[in-house]
């Protein structure tokens, strides 16, 4: 694969591993070489180099003195913290959707809420994906406070990370998803601001636990092929 | 000036230049050119273009693609978009301080309040200044969350300009702080987390009303130069 150069060919180097991050593609713990990147994409180390610490601030990846960047673990301490802090921001911006929104925005919303639904019934799960975040951009939008906006932004690709492996963990999931999704939505067009935040609340405690119990799955499974191993 | 070569060369750049931010030495709006930089610090260009991400990052510098970088404003949606967010995560902070305080932790946090009751003592408006970050650099180790400690770090220098600003704004405003301090310090310590939660809900609010005036007050000062230039 090969990159055309462009004022962001960093962030978009940045974006390719993230999504292999975010995907599973590449593992916690993984090694992120700069030189095979550099030569796989076909760009300057240089770049490769800014791409990793966007990534780096975007917690995707984690870089050490000598060893170099490897993918950020998920750790439990890690996905709490994740769901505590998103839950309590998304939890301001509901309410000030439900303050705030104006006639014009309603058919914008009832348009997420459509295409989400429409994603359910033909099983489409990347559709699903990311249909969520055109929906959140936009309430987002209602917070009028561009700090909000710009930590949301940064925590994204590790909300990412975390909701396609909850995804991909549970085949009830999509349903779970999208009822919440509705009814935060709904909630917000009835400008029941307090009801949204504590959905938002609910769901993401449900979600954080449903990755939790994931993630102790797999070191389950780990910890067995390797008991087996020693025999 | 000149700066010793070293790994956080860049960063050491970032800090000298905001410095001279927060304490208004450079004001919003002010142009910061890299190459003038580069000479006076002699520091490659390189050097300074890193430091100015570091800054943007933590929005105390606007990078425009043409105009180059910029000292960030302090709008009226800045400033009260910042109180809004650190008010929000510091409710959170010391509340978990509240509950997860164990007895070594205390002598810590009295000799801060100590510390900070001695400079207010001695008019030591730039001692108490640094001694306010202190006491909170101990508090946010209780949130236990990595995310939420990253995200006050990213804040903390616009949230340091803003508290500058408004500690050389009212001469009564370090017997304030003071007092809102150790308020919530002994909040924490009698495990009364949400009355140290709404005592950080009321001083957001009431520092962000005092920047906000003191901003307007600038205003319109400059606006009445103006006005006097055009007769």
């Amino acid at each position: 694969m090969s990159f055309r150069a462009s004022e962001s060919l960093s962030e978009q180097i940045a974006q390719h591993l993230a999504q292999q991050i975010i995907t599973g593609d590449l593992v916690e713990g993984e090694r992120i070489q700069e030189l095979r990147i550099a030569k796989e994409l076909n760009v300057s180390r240089g770049s490769v180099r800014e791409a990793l610490l966007i990534l780096a601030r975007r917690r995707l990846i984690e870089i050490y003195p000598r060893r170099g960047a490897v993918v950020a673990e998920m750790s439990v301490t890690q996905v709490r913290g994740l769901y505590e802090v998103v839950g309590m921001l998304l939890q301001q911006v509901v309410r000030k959707a439900a303050q705030g929104w104006r006639q014009p925005d309603m058919e914008g919303l009832v348009a997420h809420v459509h295409r989400l639904q429409s994603h359910v019934g033909a099983h489409d799960l990347e559709a699903f994906f990311e249909a969520t975040f055109d929906l959140f951009r936009q309430v987002q939008g209602f917070a009028g406070n561009p700090y909000m906006e710009e930590i949301l932004e940064d925590l994204q690709p590790a909300v990412r990370r975390s909701y396609y492996l909850a995804l991909h963990t549970s085949r009830r999931e999509m349903e779970e998803s999208f009822s919440f999704l509705k009814g935060m939505t709904d909630s917000i067009l009835l400008r029941k601001g307090d009801q949204a935040a504590s959905l938002v609340d609910e769901f993401c405690q449900h979600q954080c636990h449903l990755v939790l119990d994931s993630l102790m799955r797999v070191k389950q499974i780990e910890a067995a092929w390797a008991q087996r191993h020693r025999r």
